[in-house]
């Protein structure tokens, strides 16, 4: 590991700890400002989902993005955490015994193994509806402007026009398998959507122009390609121990991927374009977003 | 029926009508100002959950405390769509086997059984989500503040805090059976929450100062009282063809009621003093709150 990579990693760690103590203070039994204990059971489902020692990529994002326009700390922090709840409530619904039917998770027990799945549905429920109650609460340090803008964009990263259309995309493609285009479609939607508002989120967050949260969208856009493409070729080349979750599983349902069309050659290559027109469009940052350059270079070489 | 009662109801189902096409807009294959087309199925299934004929009584609510205020209309209606959204996508994951493991709701059949399990699933979670998108979308009538006033309190109504951890606590009491205290507090949380939140929606669309938006919000809480124990009376004297659901399922798995610790008799009386209360709380604002008035009513004498 060369310098520049330990010092991203030890960055990524740092930002991690910090949307950690975030995620658990919004899930501490009485958070501040209620005066309403939280029913016990479903809130400990939510932490065994949230509180997993992910590597919270997506906050990772939003945090460094807005850092290139100086942002308020706290309002970044709140917007990636929202994110990150969205994130978390996908992946629970997503190992339900209808859906994916996935047991571990980060080698740990899934949220309906560990609790059942009434109590898993409705976690994700409360996580999702927690996210909006993030964004749009008094004195998160974001205007009400900035609030509604990131809560449009959140609603439709997340919704039907993105991941949970691509999520509704993927089971209907265990039926038919998806060609090119609709491979790319449905990853762009269940994969991509929340990398890409990420990105833009952070823009948001830092009053960036519109020219400049436009770029930092395309290049969510891009990283978010170059992310489901590690994802697939990971899916072909480690095993189960590496991952914390169980691999091989999408080939083996038929699904098509872009490694499987194309080949692992054909994916490390194209994982490197990606790479390069990702940080093209960081140029007018300058060194501001040397972090954002880093993060592309470590999502498509990423092991786990 | 009463002429009042009559033209009450006649307003009842103007309203669902006006509601009604707001959602078929919200709902269609690809909504203006979007490029995406929605998968087909997934769609279908938000449809099959949400345009089925329902009272719309939120909505109803929502339009009706706005008019108060001579509020906007096209806000009005926005606010009143998204709280059915959140409304519909509730029955759905309630209905799931999981949890009520319901096969028939207003006589058709439950969105899982229609489709399937992870369809339904994904069906409420994309209504949950368009719900908040609907409130904070560009030109919906609202300016940022009430958009991110609007957001923060439908959070609040739905989430852990509210209908999902009523939800929690109800998964619960199936286990162990609540007290008084807590058969109160998981109703408030379950039923009531969105149905004080409608009230309290639409004076923030009307621009209501604090004292009146407070006084909406509780009649909106004892209204929510009344619903509940209208609902409980109907669980125990009414059968299933008029409820297009099953019935008696309650008390079948030992669920605690208020009208099951106090009877039929007491519940009646108590539903008149709550309507009493209810109306109270409306007289500063004359005559132009006869609409919620005749609501109260309505609520507390529903026979479906």
């Amino acid at each position: 590991m060369n310098d520049v990579s330990k010092n991203f990693s030890e960055l990524l760690s740092l930002r991690a700890a910090e949307i950690e103590a975030v995620l658990e203070r919004l899930l501490s039994p009485s958070p501040a400002g209620e005066e309403i204990i939280r029913p016990p059971k479903l809130l400990a489902a939510m932490r065994h989902g949230v509180l997993n020692g992910g590597k919270r990529i997506r906050p990772f994002l939003v945090i460094e993005a807005a850092r290139i326009f100086d942002a308020d700390r706290e309002a970044a922090l709140a917007t990636g955490a929202a994110l990150e709840l969205i994130h978390c409530y996908s992946l629970i619904h997503d190992d339900l015994p209808a859906m994916d039917d996935d047991e571990l998770r980060r080698g740990k027990p899934t949220v309906h193994v560990a609790f059942d799945e009434a109590t898993a549905i409705l976690a994700g429920d409360s996580l999702l509806t927690l996210a909006f109650d993030v964004l749009a609460r008094p004195q998160n340090g974001l205007d009400d402007t900035r609030k509604a803008a990131l809560v449009f964009g959140l609603a439709q990263a997340a919704g039907i026009g993105g991941m949970a259309g691509g999520q509704g995309l993927d089971l209907d493609a265990e039926i038919s398998a998806p060609d090119e285009a609709g491979i790319i479609r449905l990853q762009s939607m269940k994969t991509g959507a929340l990398l890409r508002y990420a990105c833009e989120a952070g823009a948001i967050v830092g009053n960036a122009v519109e020219e400049e949260r436009d770029r930092l969208k395309r290049f969510g856009e891009m990283i978010g390609l170059a992310f489901q493409l590690a994802d697939d070729l990971l899916d072909v080349t480690s095993d189960a121990s590496q991952m914390g979750k169980a691999t091989g599983k999408d080939a083996a349902r038929g699904k098509g991927t872009l490694v499987g069309l194309h080949g692992v050659e054909w994916a490390r290559n194209r994982l490197d374009g990606l790479v390069g027109e990702a940080c093209v469009l960081l140029e007018p940052f300058g060194n501001r977003a040397d972090t954002l350059r880093q993060t592309a270079c470590f999502i498509a070489s990423r092991e786990s």
